[in-house]
C-alpha cells in the first residue's frame, strides 16, 4: 500500500436506523433527526437520516420477509420485480436507487448504518475489510476521541465474498453495533453513547473535508473466520447454551479446550479449534434462527497509509 | 387471619413454560422437562410440565393474538366458540379444561409459570395477593432457602380485580419472573437459577405434604398500585426514555423529584407523585406497546399466618 492516500471530499452522507426494526437506539435516534434535523448540520457536507425498513420498524421486528441488510446484492438488486417477493427486496431497490447505485460514481459518499445486539460488544465499529480507508481512519479516530468506552473494529467480509450490507450501496459505510441492549428496548444509556459515537464520526468527515491530514497509523482489529453452531438434538432444535463462562465475553480470547457450551442436562462442551481465537456477537438474539451462537474473530495488527483529500 | 390454618397436602402440580413464547428460560426448562423427566419425580406428589403456548414458542413471539396471560377471565373461560377468535382464547379454554376448571374442586392443585422479563428485577415471585397462604409460605422458603440472590415478592392484583392469569386456572401458584433477560435469548446463568428456584419450590411442597409445621412469620412484599405511562408525542409515539438513574433500579426507593425518563433532546422528566414508591417492570420490552415504562410497587410488611397440612 502507498504511504499515503487522496480522496475526494465527502459532500453527501446518509444514517440508516432501523435496518433490524427491532435495535432501538437506531431507531429512536434516526426518528428524532428526523423530526428535528438540527443536530445533523455540519459545514461541509449533508447529512440524510432515513428508517432502514420501515414496516419492521411499525411491527417491531428485524425483518417482515427476509433480512434487509443481507439483501443488497447483484441477485437481489438486479433481479425484475415480481409480485411474491419479500417486502425487503422491493426496499433494498429503492434504497439502491436513492443512495446508490452500489458501486456508481452517483452514489452516495458514506452511509452509517445503526445496529444493537443482545451480545456484550460495546461501542462495536463494523467495516467490511482493513482495506477500507476512509473507514478505517474514521475508527482510529473514534477510538482516539470517543474514549469513554472501548470501541472494538469487526471486519465483516469473509475472503471472495460479495458485500451485501446496507452501507455497501453507498461509496463507502460504517456501522455502529452497540450492546448489551435486548431487542424491542432503549437504553438511555446505549442511545447517548451511539449520539456521541455518530457526532465524533461527523467531526472526523468534517475534519478531512477540510483538509487535515491524517497520518498513517498502527490498528488492532478483528477479522471474523468463521461461525459456530449450537448443538442440536437430532430434531434440530438447540441442545445447549452458551456456557456461563463464555457469555458476555466478546472480544476476549477463547483458548482450545475452554468451554464454550452447557448443555441442558448441565454438561460442559469444549472448544476444539487449534488456536486462540476472539468470539463475538455471543448469544445474539436474532442468530438463534441460524443456530449460530457467536462469530469466531482473528485479532490482527493492520498498517494503515496515511489520508487526506484531494 | 387466623394464628395458623390447615390445607390440604397437594398431588398434583403443573409447570408452565412459554406461556410467553419469547421467554426462553421456561421455554427450555420445559422442554427440557418433557424430554427427560427424571427431574420432576418428588415422592408425595405429580409434576406436570407443558408449554403455555405452543404456537407463539414456535414463532419465538409473546402472542400470537392476544396475551395468554390476560385471558384466564370469565369473559373468555366462559365465551362460545366463535370462527375469527384469537389463538390465545382457544389456548386458554383447553388449559382451563386440562388442569382446572378455574375455581373448581377438580382444578389442579398448584400451578407454577416460568416467565422472563428484561428488567433488572432478579429472581422476583409474583402472587396474586398477600392473602395466599400456601405461595406467601412457598415465598418464605424460598427467600430462606435459595440465598444466591434476592427473591422479592411481586403482588400483583389490583384490588377488586378479577384474576387473569394461567396460574389463576389451579387452586393456587406462584410466577417466577427473572431477569434481567433479552427476549429470544437464553442464558446459562438464568437457566441454572430457575432450574434451583423450581427445585426449592418443590421440596417446600414435599415438606408440606410430610406434615413439616410452618410458623407464622412477618414478610416483607412489593404490592402494586398502578403504571406509570412514558410520556408521548401527540402522534403516540413515545417522546422519552427510562432516565438512566432509573434504569435497571427494579425494587428500590423512587422519591418524589427523583428523575423517571429522559426525553430524546435530552431534558429530564421527574417523577410527581407525593409518596416513595419502588419501580418494577422497569424499561420492559413487552410493556412498549402498553405506553407502560415500569409498574409502581409499594413496600409493606404483611404478617402471615403458620400452616400444615389436614
Amino acid at each position: 500500500m502507498a504511504a499515503s492516500c487522496r480522496l475526494k471530499p465527502l459532500s453527501r452522507v446518509a444514517v440508516s436506523g432501523g435496518t433490524h426494526g427491532n435495535e432501538m437506539s437506531g431507531v429512536y435516534l434516526a426518528k428524532h433527526w428526523l423530526r428535528d434535523p438540527m443536530e445533523l448540520q455540519p459545514d461541509s457536507f449533508a447529512v440524510t437520516p432515513f428508517l432502514g425498513n420501515p414496516c419492521a420498524i411499525e411491527k417491531c421486528v428485524r425483518y417482515v420477509g427476509r433480512d434487509l441488510n443481507r439483501t443488497f446484492t447483484t441477485e437481489f438488486l438486479s433481479s425484475a420485480e415480481a409480485e411474491d417477493e419479500p417486502y425487503e427486496v422491493v426496499r433494498a431497490r429503492k434504497i439502491n436507487q436513492t443512495y446508490g447505485p452500489k458501486g456508481s460514481a452517483q452514489a452516495f459518499d458514506f452511509m452509517f448504518d445503526l445496529h444493537n445486539t443482545t451480545a456484550n460488544m460495546g461501542a462495536c465499529l463494523i467495516v467490511d475489510s482493513e482495506e477500507s480507508l476512509l473507514p478505517m481512519h474514521m475508527c482510529h479516530y473514534i477510538q482516539t476521541h470517543y474514549t469513554r468506552s472501548p470501541c472494538p473494529i469487526y471486519l465483516y467480509k469473509l475472503p471472495g465474498e460479495e458485500t451485501y450490507s446496507i452501507n455497501s450501496v453507498a461509496k463507502a459505510g460504517l456501522a455502529l453495533e452497540l450492546g448489551p441492549q435486548p431487542q424491542r428496548v432503549v437504553r438511555a444509556d446505549l442511545f447517548a453513547q451511539m449520539r456521541a459515537l455518530m457526532a465524533c464520526a461527523l467531526d472526523f468527515i468534517e475534519l478531512f473535508n477540510k483538509g487535515t491530514v491524517f497520518p498513517a497509523f498502527e490498528i488492532e482489529a478483528y477479522k471474523i473466520t468463521g461461525l459456530m453452531d449450537y448443538p442440536c438434538y437430532p430434531d434440530g432444535e438447540i441442545s445447549a447454551m452458551v456456557h456461563p463462562k463464555l457469555q458476555d465475553k466478546d472480544f476476549l480470547p477463547l483458548n482450545p479446550g475452554d468451554p464454550i457450551f452447557q448443555t441442558f442436562s448441565g454438561e460442559e462442551i469444549l472448544y476444539k479449534g487449534n488456536t486462540t481465537i476472539y468470539p463475538a456477537f455471543i448469544n445474539e438474539a436474532a442468530y438463534y434462527e441460524k443456530k449460530v451462537a457467536f462469530a469466531k474473530m482473528e485479532k490482527h495488527t493492520f498498517s494503515i497509509p496515511g489520508l487526506q483529500r484531494e
